[in-house]
């Protein structure tokens, strides 16, 4: 591309020499700096004698794409005694390092992988080299050449056991720079007990408390416990989305910005919108049902929900992911909340069969029983809900809606009597539904609405919609909706409308309790309460 | 469940008997209007003769999920000559009906299927039926059953061509009420020629305008273009992921409400929280840096992106859903780059394999040439742009950025010179990026960035960016950012990061421009731009 390079020697209109001159000087200076440590290394011992690992160390600078490097990298997870004696060449952080007279070892993370590194003064080695490497500081990136060798006696600290690798060569790809605000390894540390703690006279049993975490999330997502909790969320949707297309489903996108709030307006956040103002959608219900309306026929959303609650609670945030769902059906609503009970069924499933290291990770750190289900979904009416509840004691009327700890209470019984932490709650009481819920035709004191629950708390709310305008129209006034200010959604059921149902899930909890985990902040890679909104 | 039956006859301290009595009769009024219709039917020809259809059509009633009926629905698109002679149940919609004398023909829909339907007074149907059959109003939803009949002559105005139905029974699901405010015909019509417009006496050629179509968005979803359309937008939604996760990356979720506008403040739309104020994302960009220089390698993420802009092109929304990724390479940003290029033909190819259909659907209405590409994708460096632009006449300086009639241009001189709609342009000024992106280290000039273009206009653009801290202090004082407001984002960097790439696309211009479509309205499912918010 000739013309290219003539050209780029032609006319400077957008940046004076000047400026360009101060540019090339920034990149200059950047590159010296970069490059000067590895530099008075090897001058300091000139004369002293010959450098054996010249060339073999140091940083590489800014890696800015000037040059393509042939290095062939190999994965730390895929290191094994089958590579015994190989040369290879590994990237990843400097997770610790504790150097002594002619030796240096490094504990190499890549990921949720960690691999035991020597260095060791030899003839291939030079303290030089040993002396540049044990400066390295913890959370650089670095990259590595060494000989893989098998060792006699596994490696505690590493994930890869069987091997080590005896480096020769490390270039420093990016360095951590000043002090770290907190240790990935206190950060991950599961929380000890008061005697753990009374014993712990070096303080090595330190942990980081919840705020410090998220304020340095950069740090925090490199623990193995956040990288096992988003690897677990990123298989949640994976499969949910999987699941739901093999049943036919198909996948939408629904404004955030809207022009009314959704439920009369409560807990709604208010937008500037040029000269007005808007909305910021509490759940995409009204877009799935006039997909419905629309002929869609299955649809599913992912996307960002907003709730101005100011709950700050261990399982409420202004900002989390629904995994939304409606599905038009023929005859009865169970054909929608039997399918999702399946997919949900599906998703515990495929999580347990997959991210079986994950799992234990994360319960390395946050305790917890394995989560049970039974299979197909165990599904409870409501009114024998109430009945387990008043047998156990509780004080519940028939069409009271269930406090929270009145749900975990449940969660206790249901699992003890029938050894499942996922159940489907059926027939809620009407009157404790919005208006837009569909009443049971044999029991005017019920509807046709469901919760799902995992270890006990409310994961996804769901029921049968009124597709009739009339009735919907009457509905909404029994509720004292004022009904010009939702007309334009009742109006959508006037061209005909498929009877239909569906249901809405947060991410995060069920990421939270699927784990076991006892705050949904963790749960998210950048959590908003009402006292959160950074970073 | 006979405790819950039991319980439910139980105390009513939610709703007063007054209250359930009010419930009970607004049932049984909406189920004896819904059945009315047929009743009157009936009574009509009592004495008259014995109805032998009696029984067999009619209105269900509001399907309340009162009871599981056990019929086999056959799709629509499933039917054909193989099917001959057999009594099968189909659900869909009036699309057109036309009686005369006998015989009362329809046209059912189910999505972008269509199927003709005959209605036929014989020993099996009764001129009562037939007359009920008449009068049900188009776009209702309706269950038919009848007998499969090979056609002589093929059905030219349905999909379903070699075969039609000959009911003799159909109840009313959902009737459509009143008025349509358009005709799904006309709504999904070429626009036609002059010509054609002149010859067209009896207003036959009607086409409905976007606003209109827009307004009443819930029957416009129900055109074969717009079936098509989303058909389609799903298809690029479900191949971005499958490509990106087969390369290895992970999905996240990054927040849409942040606590300081993104660059620099213009174009952010503000949200009032709680006693504060904070901002809606212009883009998840920061976001997927903190999640690279936090160990998760490779990421992706779809979700909604927010932009004040006033302006009202065909191309501009305020909200549009953003296909986002971002990944750690090893030493040049061409490796980001080419993954990305790599996996929007994968998406191209797998479109034109699975969706012909609904692609040749939406050219029915929007006639376009057939998307084409190469492989691999063309990659073009900026100056070589600049100067094919002025060999062919523009007058243009090294370091302008493009105009948009320049795109377009450059896209027509692209597509003769390499016969590609889609390409990469490399290499962008420095001038005209934002202070984040790594210049080129060859020539201060230029910047390691990239856009990427679909039939001349933009749908990507993304750049290596400046992953030290200094540097990119440096690079922002240098374009006058007050650095106190971006201090999280450099520090983000402070304990090391992998050199980066990324690139953001807009699902809903990918659509459009696959499609050869002039609007992108047309490719929100519920567009919002600074004149619209509705529905």
């Amino acid at each position: 591309m000739d013309g290219a390079e003539q050209q780029q020697e032609g006319g400077e209109q957008k940046l004076s020499k000047k400026q360009l001159n101060k540019l090339a000087k920034q990149q200059k200076k950047q590159e010296a700096k970069e490059a000067s440590a590895a530099q008075s290394q090897q001058q300091e011992q000139k004369g002293d004698e010959e450098d054996v690992s010249a060339g073999k160390y140091g940083t590489y600078g800014l890696i800015q794409s000037g040059e393509v490097k042939d290095i062939k990298f190999t994965e730390l997870k895929d290191i094994d005694e089958s590579m015994h004696g190989q040369d290879i060449w590994v990237r990843g952080r400097i997770h610790a390092i504790r150097a002594k007279g002619k030796t240096c070892f490094i504990v190499l993370r890549s990921g949720v992988y960690t691999l035991q590194i020597g260095v060791f003064v030899t003839e291939k080695v030079s303290k030089a080299m040993l002396k540049f490497v044990s400066a390295v500081s913890r959370e650089s990136i670095v990259d590595i050449q060494g000989t893989v060798q098998k060792v006699d006696a596994p490696v505690e600290s590493c994930t890869q056991k069987t091997v080590e690798v005896h480096a020769f060569e490390l270039w420093v790809v990016s360095a951590a720079k000043g002090q770290l605000p907190l240790q990935i390894e206190d950060a991950m540390r599961r929380a000890p007990t008061e005697e753990e703690l009374a014993n712990d006279k070096e303080n090595k049993l330190a942990t980081v408390n919840l705020d410090t975490r998220l304020d340095n999330r950069v740090l925090d997502l490199r623990t193995i416990t956040s990288q096992g909790i988003f690897a677990v969320q990123d298989g949640i949707g994976y499969h949910f989305r999987r699941l739901l297309r093999q049943r036919g489903f198909r996948e939408i996108h629904t404004p955030k910005i809207i022009s009314a709030a959704s439920e009369g307006g409560a807990n709604v956040f208010t937008v500037s919108y040029f000269k007005g103002s808007a909305y910021l959608a509490q759940s995409p219900q009204l877009y799935k049902q006039i997909a419905i309306a629309g002929d869609f026929g299955k649809v599913f959303t992912i996307g960002a929900v907003f709730r101005a609650e100011d709950s700050n609670t261990h399982r409420h945030m202004t900002e989390f992911v629904g995994l939304d769902l409606e599905m038009a059906f023929k005859f009865h609503y169970h054909e929608v909340m039997l399918t999702i009970g399946e997919v949900l069924i599906g998703i515990f499933k495929s999580l347990q069969a997959e991210f079986a290291d994950e799992i234990a990770a994360v319960n390395q750190q946050y305790p917890a029983e394995p989560f049970k289900f039974v299979e197909p979904a165990l599904v409870l009416k409501f009114a024998d809900a109430i009945a387990l509840l008043r047998e156990n004691g509780i004080e519940i009327g028939d069409e009271d809606d269930l406090s929270t700890p009145q749900e975990k209470f449940l969660g206790k019984l249901v699992r003890d009597k029938y050894k499942t932490d996922f159940y489907i709650l059926d027939k809620f009481p009407l009157a404790v539904r919005p208006f837009y819920t569909m009443p049971d035709p044999h029991n005017p004191k019920y509807s046709n609405s469901y919760d799902m629950f995992m270890r006990g708390e409310e994961i996804l709310s769901g029921a049968q919609r009124i597709h009739d305008p009339d009735f919907l129209t009457e509905r909404a006034k029994h509720h004292g909706i004022d009904i010009s200010k939702i007309q334009a959604y009742i109006d959508s059921f006037r061209y005909g409308c498929s009877p239909h149902a569906g249901g809405g899930i947060g991410l995060e909890r069920v990421t939270m309790l699927f784990l076991g985990i006892h705050n949904i902040r963790l749960c998210s890679l950048f959590p908003r309460d009402p006292k959160r909104l950074t970073p």
